[in-house]
């Protein structure tokens, strides 16, 4: 498409920023201008020469504005193919218009500001569609200027090009121009429907990405975004992300995303098997206690951090260590920032994807899922307990509280029926030492963690030692649901265990605490249950 | 609102369908009609009175069509405002106009013939929006018809409404309106937006039901569909779908949805307990083999066939038996269809929801997830096998094909790590006797899958006889994903079990197989992994 001169603007714009700026470079190019209305008025009080639209319809403004520009002699001048119509607009005395700077009636902010009906009839703009509309339609011959974004732009091409506009710069305004009119339409339709009885909602959603594949090599996969925003996950080493480190990025996010003090999560297969906070951990220490949790499965894992990752925490790695069993690879390292010594030694394993997150955009306030082509939405899952009641004789004290509400955290963000099992260390941080996943029954979720809480304790104190027995009875473990029977109660103080936090809510609860009660056990229902499928 | 007499009426139609039936009702009513090109053509051919448009603007059709209606006359006769604008309108002789009867050019259509840009251009509807916008926008005095769908009831209406329109109507036709000026700048704005590089797609979503909670009660929640499809799952007994139920159902889908022989599968958190399939399968057996896979699980399950349910079937759950620990429960019961005696039975159940499935709507080819507002898309994974290696000398025999297919079937639908084992009883039908879900070690997801299918063995065979031997010996394990250590394998030896099928493709495949030759087992690959997460 050919670069074409304009020589003549039609300007009708609600939005007036940066008109006199647009108008005086158009000027500047002897560009003649015409104008409507608020428009013209703003553009002579610029000292700009302007032709009022009336002029050229031969109609005055008329019926309280809702007739400005639209008339036969205006959208001619716009629409008419320039070579095919030229002898025919010559005959019915038509001139073209090169360039339509129109915005439109500012219907999204009246409707969102929670105007009333009228006053929202009144802000649906007829005129400047069909104006904005004709001008895109025509586009090789017209531009189509709908934003004071793209001004800065134009005046640059119109005095570097000697008061021409490229075809391609048409082309793009073109793109723009309907996408405007279609939003425009749209929010009018949703805000329509409303009064229907509807409510409806358009999500305008631009291919952002092509994944290597989905959850498995044989599933092709895509990322859509809403085109205004950048994805959260930002790789700065190794692959692309794939479609399962999305996922695992995600239970990270939920299972750390709440927590306030330095935190670390292992993740793997979508489900925290490690887990480390508090205010005394610095990176190096909380990325040791999480990967603690679990260190067979921690290989290969996405391992995500909330704070400034530093060398001494990566240092944990131990990349080209002597032994090589002190060696670990982990699949995706993730946090909001790392220190540049910190890249530097990440860089020594090119195979490890190393991300940037903003990681509270992960778990944003509404979560939503697709079933079919079925939108489900829900609110995040953010309150950690609404009660602290101890169901038994014996009450947990307040000094394990804090363990109980790192243990929910965590709990969260394991797939049901999930059990965690948490412990506060000596030096005040947190730390889960087991954990159960994933199960159909909530005894099996209870075997599992109390086996891994055992094994790390036996790893870390040394069998039956004072230190493993202290650490025991100082242990919580956390049910993200009710207990239905009372046979994982048993396990518990089979394994030692003295406290046990869970929703409550069973019909057999009172049988579940009566066990709990007979065993000398700790039972608190917080009332808050944190399923997750 | 009031009703309007309609006394004048502007037909401007791209799609004729129906046009002569509602031009003799409004003729019938005295209305005058307003055409332009081909709409009056078709009227007059129809021996109905017509009055040109250009009568009306003073100009004939012009550039080649793209110039008919739009003028300041026509707009006017719309969209002034019947009281404030009454004596300017008869001051400037504009006459009004009650009725804009205006369908597009089908730009949709040619867009998805897949025409080029020229011929888009040209679709471009540019003076029907116009009308049927200024129309809407005017909705106290004009109705905006915009479909032919629309137009049997206005002519009800008309005919017993003494050729008015009520208020009602005007407003579902201007909502109407505006939702499919929305969509035409929607579809054009995609095409556009292909044209600058860009992969866009619009989903308008209506919401359709508020959940009475999300995963959890303390979870606000809700389902928006695209608002022309019924949601795939009707409830006919009992309470709302849960979240939680739905997405069970998700999973139900995902294992039994590719079975073309009788199936059934029974779903706890997520993951399919219990499932059995084939030729010879009535309902109640498939039922009964189903819930053997994990009879205790299956309590407050979610039971899903592919079959049309019977009484037979639904007599397995032995409502009121005698024997208590007879009697079972199901949260959910979900079938194509039910026979009058089945429901009958089920209503016994008032707590048990009895729901209706489009099985195949629910895994669509396409499935799609959301993290944080970005949308991400992959193909389903349908694809079972895409080669059968045998790598260790002992090759599974070909009789023992279907069974291994059957485990990758359930498999698919269990969450990772997972371990699916199988067998086909001696009247030929296929059933998972144990599996693992979950783990973020497959060696646990192993352990749990060879206690289950042991349990049931003893149970159904009675310990180490040789019914129990020949189950165990014609038993496939699935694995979803290759082994990345041979510590599986020894369980599998040790438990007696003989065949394995996994995908491979481990770094230490060689040593995975080399225990599996050792301890005599027989390894097929199937180079297809089934990850869900």
């Amino acid at each position: 498409m050919n670069s074409i001169k304009i020589t003549r603007a039609l300007l009708s714009v609600s939005d007036k920023t940066g008109l006199i700026d647009l108008a005086n470079a158009l000027h500047r190019h002897g560009v003649s201008l015409l104008a409507s209305g608020g428009t013209a008025t703003a553009l002579r009080n610029a000292n700009l020469p302007v032709t009022d639209v009336s002029q050229v319809t031969g109609h005055g403004e008329a019926f309280g504005g809702r007739m400005k520009t639209l008339s036969f002699e205006i959208a001619s001048g716009i629409l008419f193919e320039r070579t095919r119509d030229a002898r025919e607009a010559e005959k019915l005395g038509v001139k073209p218009i090169d360039m339509v700077i129109s915005n439109l009636y500012p219907f999204e902010k009246t409707y969102n500001a929670g105007a009333n009906l009228e006053a929202l009839v009144e802000n649906i703009d007829i005129g400047g569609p069909t104006l904005i509309r004709a001008a895109a339609k025509n586009f090789h011959a017209v531009a189509s200027v709908t934003n004071p974004t793209q001004y800065k732009n134009i005046i640059a091409e119109l005095d570097s090009n000697n008061g021409c506009l490229t075809g391609k710069t048409r082309t793009a305004l073109m793109v723009e121009a309907f996408a405007h009119t279609a939003h425009y339409d749209t929010v009018i339709s949703s805000a329509m429907d409303q009064l229907g009885g509807k409510t409806t909602r358009t999500y305008k959603m631009e291919l952002t990405k092509t994944l290597e594949y989905g959850e498995n090599p044989h599933q092709k996969a895509t990322i859509w975004s809403t085109g205004n925003q950048e994805f959260p996950l930002q790789v700065i080493q190794g692959r692309e992300l794939s479609w399962n480190n999305i996922g695992d990025l995600e239970s990270a996010a939920l299972a750390i995303g709440l927590i306030s003090t330095t935190a670390c999560v292992v993740v793997k297969h979508g489900n925290p098997c490690g887990m480390a906070s508090g205010e005394s951990l610095n990176g190096a220490t909380a990325f040791a206690r999480a990967w603690a949790g679990d260190p067979i499965s921690a290989f290969g894992s996405v391992v995500a951090f909330n704070c400034s990752v530093d060398k001494k925490t990566v240092e944990f790695l131990a990349f080209g260590h002597p032994n090589t069993t002190e060696r670990k690879f982990v699949d995706v390292i993730v946090a909001p920032h790392y220190t540049n010594e910190a890249l530097e030694y990440l860089a020594r394993s090119k195979k490890m994807r190393v991300v940037v997150w903003k990681m509270e955009e992960i778990i944003p306030a509404t979560q939503r899922r697709m079933i079919g082509s079925f939108l489900l939405e829900q609110d995040s899952d953010t309150e950690l307990a609404t009660k602290w009641e101890n169901a038994t004789p014996n009450a947990m004290p307040d000094t394990l509280k804090g363990t109980a509400e790192f243990g929910i955290q965590a709990v969260r963000a394991i797939k049901s029926n999930a059990i965690a099992i948490a412990l506060q260390n000596k030096d005040g941080s947190y730390q889960l030492t087991g954990m159960g996943s994933g199960q159909p029954n909530r005894v099996n979720s209870s075997k599992l963690a109390i086996e891994k809480t055992l094994e790390l304790l036996s790893r870390e104190c040394g069998k039956n030692t004072d230190e493993y027995k202290w650490a025991l009875e100082n242990s919580v473990v956390v049910s993200d649901a009710f207990f239905p029977f009372a046979d994982s109660i048993e396990l518990y103080a089979e394994a030692g265990l003295k406290w046990i936090v869970q929703p409550g809510g069973s019909i057999r609860d009172s049988e579940v605490v009566a066990k709990a009660t007979e065993l000398g056990l700790g039972m608190t229902l917080t009332g808050t249950r944190h399923f997750r499928h």
